[in-house]
């Protein structure tokens, strides 16, 4: 006797493309991780290179579990920006410094495996709402702390971008409406523009710059480039004051923007995520927590229900390879 | 031959029951408005004494237009709170000072007509949706300024409250994370304290006994008491510096507030009604516009799309009676 199989190939590359690292990873049917590969990004090279980075994480994360090309459904590309699913292309990505790319056809032609590009954001919510703490919800909102800062809404079970595929742009919401930090758009007082990890970095090394003292100095050698999650994360458990503080503040803006989410759109659960949540959330939670409990009508257990994704890095590679599942070929 | 008629009565009374002022219309089957009343609430004489003032709104209403009250199916109220619509009990309503309050079998007792209770800004939006600026979208954002700030969201041509009908409190929205005036809700920076009506209100006073010179000293006759949207109006139209800059801020902050929604939600339109709209939407609107058009994300004349919901104050009692014929029995 047989058993049908689903016709599918049986495996699936999830690739999660940001501004700094190429992170990729090759899941089995059951989004089982059986390879990861790392790089950096290196957007300054331009796009072509950039692209080859992409083929080479790809072609190494399948060596290093032995998966051949033909064997892999499909590629999905999480992308830091606005994309055209369907036509392959990226439309814009401040952060690659992208414009018009066509970026699916391009890496196809490398690596000759169907590519899908989504949204990262939105490839991440998918993860969320499949495998992390939006399992037990048909609504809520995901917040991704980031170089920037993005939301993920889901109604009714499915995610919702809007009438045009351009909500969930959290970051961009303004909580300081005068005289607040310059944000990347352009504006001031975004919540980005205070409370992302992007922000973060900006305001160690400025102080770093006013003589302040700091152990991120010394952890990072003097390179501020360095300064990331797990730098600020370290320099935090050692009890750096200026960190510290500068930690505190941004989760009060996170706990604030995630309060206007609960006000305005009433989720089951606001879900974080990102490098930073991952790298502290323990800590940042509770503080963060506390300041939408501070912000929220009628505020109760319930209504205020922050939670940590669960996912961690890999939100971005297991959305990656669901948009691939379902949206390749 | 006989025509088959609906077996439902003819008529419907819409009621808008504000903390200030009680507004009632008699509607036929095509909503067309046959009569209104207008009463002032006083919500100080306590519950009863509104439910008497509520009675005799309807019944004069339904006497100036002579329709008995065995042809109407159902007087729908709109109420400023939380209500549970299938208990016709009020949990809350700040505004009226009223707790659990079981309001729909006291008017019942009153007028003899089955009475439906629903919050005034889903009742509002519900109206804006059939008969307003709604009517050509599936996906918008009703927001409504008043004493405080509402809003309804409509997603795929239904109204979202989120997971437990709590959602809509965009007033509650900060958008001054610290140090904003204080809002009646306990916290600081709330839109709904720096653009309501209420909140222009206060500032008039605050500057007015400051001894800041404005004609609304003499449109309100010494009594502050009596400064409304009319009266703020009449002072915009005059010139009235203080107004004026008072007013221009207030559009500042509705126009980041809309610009908020539309980061986060993407919706077709954001669509503004309630008293100030109504009297000078046609010098508010453009400034909240280009407000919001400042904050938008890849700002268009398409995704900043703020429009008048075109209802004015009929937009509760329209409401009031949509709920009547949909949910009364």
């Amino acid at each position: 006797m047989n058993v049908k199989r689903p016709s599918g190939k049986p495996f699936a590359v999830g690739l999660d493309l940001g501004g700094t690292k190429i992170l990729a990873a090759v899941l089995d049917e059951k989004y089982r991780i059986l390879a990861r590969e790392k790089k950096s990004t290196k957007p300054d090279l331009g796009p072509e290179a950039v692209v080859e980075r992409v083929a080479d994480c790809v072609n190494e994360a399948l060596a290093a579990c032995a998966v051949p090309h033909a064997a892999v459904c499909a590629v999905g590309v999480g992308i830091p920006g606005m994309v055209d699913t369907r036509a392959g292309m990226v439309k814009v990505a401040p952060n690659l410094g992208w414009k018009d790319f066509r970026f699916a056809r391009l890496l196809q032609q490398h690596i000759h495996i169907p590519v899908v590009v989504v949204n990262d954001v939105q490839a991440g919510t998918m993860a969320v709402q499949q495998f992390g703490a939006g399992r037990k919800f048909t609504d809520f909102v995901c917040m991704f702390i980031g170089t920037g800062i993005g939301g993920g809404i889901v109604i009714g079970g499915r995610q919702y971008r809007g009438a045009a595929g351009m909500g969930g742009e959290i970051g961009h919401m303004a909580v300081i409406a005068h005289g607040g930090p310059k944000c990347g758009c352009g504006n001031r007082g975004c919540l980005e523009a205070v409370a992302s990890r992007g922000a973060i970095v900006r305001r160690i090394i400025e102080e770093m710059s006013g003589g302040r003292k700091t152990v991120v100095r010394e952890l990072c050698d003097g390179d501020t480039r360095r300064i990331r999650s797990r730098i600020i994360a370290e320099a935090y458990w050692e009890g750096d004051k200026l960190v510290r503080e500068i930690i505190h503040e941004a989760c009060d803006y996170i706990g604030i923007g995630a309060a206007n989410l609960i006000n305005i759109l009433n989720p089951q659960a606001v879900i974080l995520g990102g490098g930073l949540i991952e790298a502290l959330g323990e800590k940042m939670l509770p503080r963060i927590r506390k300041a939408a409990w501070a912000h929220v009508i009628g505020a109760s257990d319930e209504r205020v229900n922050v939670l940590d994704n669960g996912l961690g890095d890999d939100a971005g590679v297991l959305g990656g390879a669901l948009a691939a599942r379902t949206l390749g070929k």
